[in-house]
């Protein structure tokens, strides 16, 4: 199957979540920490393997050790752009995602200009968007809206935005905010783009409930550092 | 006076710190957050311009706000680089480096990569650092250090890494990572760098006292969103 005919995200079977385990395919597990070392991205893509998360989500300088780290493995590398204040021109974004394409990485999870946004400059806001898109050549690419610092009406125009430029996703939170995934706002953002968009929760996902409830409330992807205890948790 | 001949930096005199307005040629007036709005920039400006500060600090996305509020005033326009992570590719940086130059930037200021510092890479960490100074052509380069994150000895040969490097000036925190500005730190990069070198003290400088206290213990730029307030302060 070619990238432009699979489907970048699964849907929920909510029979199958009775067994923790069937998180598994929504995990992306994340390391975005600065003084992540090597030695961490190893672990991170051998946790990914033993467990069969959809992926593994590191910074640009991380793709190499964590591509080596997967080797042939169907854990997709996913490296995060203008990452994590989304503060930077929409050319730096897309140079940043073409090389990390370029490296290997399956995916790209950009940060919006936030700042635009709240300007109401939504030219600078798509622009941004659609560069990224482009740069990545037909790769999932991510929205990160950061719930966290947007009122309701500026998360459904971020929604909007990031669905008319392109991108395959949008994504609640960077975890360097404050914010944290909730169930409104998956609700708020499932709402917005309809069903032929992903949703991917992130930030604070410490429970194997808090995942769940996630999913259900329309989320098809799960950021999260804890991936490992989740799918061994329960109800 | 050429860039080349120009330093990038004042020095202290102890005397004229009782003033409380002789801080201002020490200040960047910074504004960092994810959310700023343009107006929040334009503010920035009027007010680094009012109280003929040394230069006013944002990210590359608010240049062009910043310098036409700036005009022809002799308050230099800052941009933060690879910010706050430091966790990109060299190339990354040295493009938005580029790109901040080529907007007007008179200055950058780029993260170091730590993961790669605590790795013990310090060919990675060197790199990062000269494409950095190349790109920005003979402008002033601050390289963030993020000492709250940095054992002494990693602190240490961060320092030396930005000397040997080619960079004009050690920095300490971002403002991002949970560390400060103290006088330890400062006076450790005082004493690796010599005093060929600047050093800025940045992360929670909020008090009059404070950021006398840092200029005495050897840094000669202090990079503070209370620049207003520290120069209307006293003993």
């Amino acid at each position: 199957m070619t990238e432009e005919t699979q489907p970048h995200f699964l849907n929920i079977n909510k029979e199958q979540l009775k067994n923790p385990s069937a998180l598994s395919p929504f995990i992306e597990h994340t390391l975005l920490k600065a003084d992540a070392r090597q030695a961490e991205v190893i672990k991170l893509a051998d946790e990914a393997m033993a467990f069969g998360f959809w992926g593994a989500c590191v910074n640009v300088c991380q793709l190499k050790t964590l591509l080596k780290a997967l080797g042939n493995s169907a854990v997709r590398a996913v490296a995060v752009v203008g990452f994590p204040l989304g503060a930077t021109l929409p050319e730096v974004k897309a140079f940043e995602a073409h090389k990390a394409i370029e490296a290997g990485a399956a995916e790209v999870d950009m940060v919006m200009n936030i700042g635009a946004l709240k300007d109401g400059d939504y030219a600078w806001v798509s622009k941004d968007i659609a560069c990224v898109v482009e740069a990545a050549r037909g790769a999932c690419t991510k929205v990160i809206i950061e719930t966290g610092l947007l009122t309701e009406r500026e998360k459904e125009a971020a929604c909007l935005l990031s669905k008319s430029s392109g991108a395959h996703f949008v994504k609640t939170c960077t975890g360097f905010a404050g914010g944290k995934a909730t169930q409104a706002d998956v609700a708020l953002m499932r709402r917005v783009v309809g069903s032929g968009m992903g949703v991917k929760a992130s930030g604070g996902i410490c429970t194997f409930e808090e995942a769940v409830a996630l999913l259900l409330a329309g989320a098809n992807r799960l950021g999260t550092s804890s991936g490992a205890k989740l799918v061994k948790g329960g109800w």
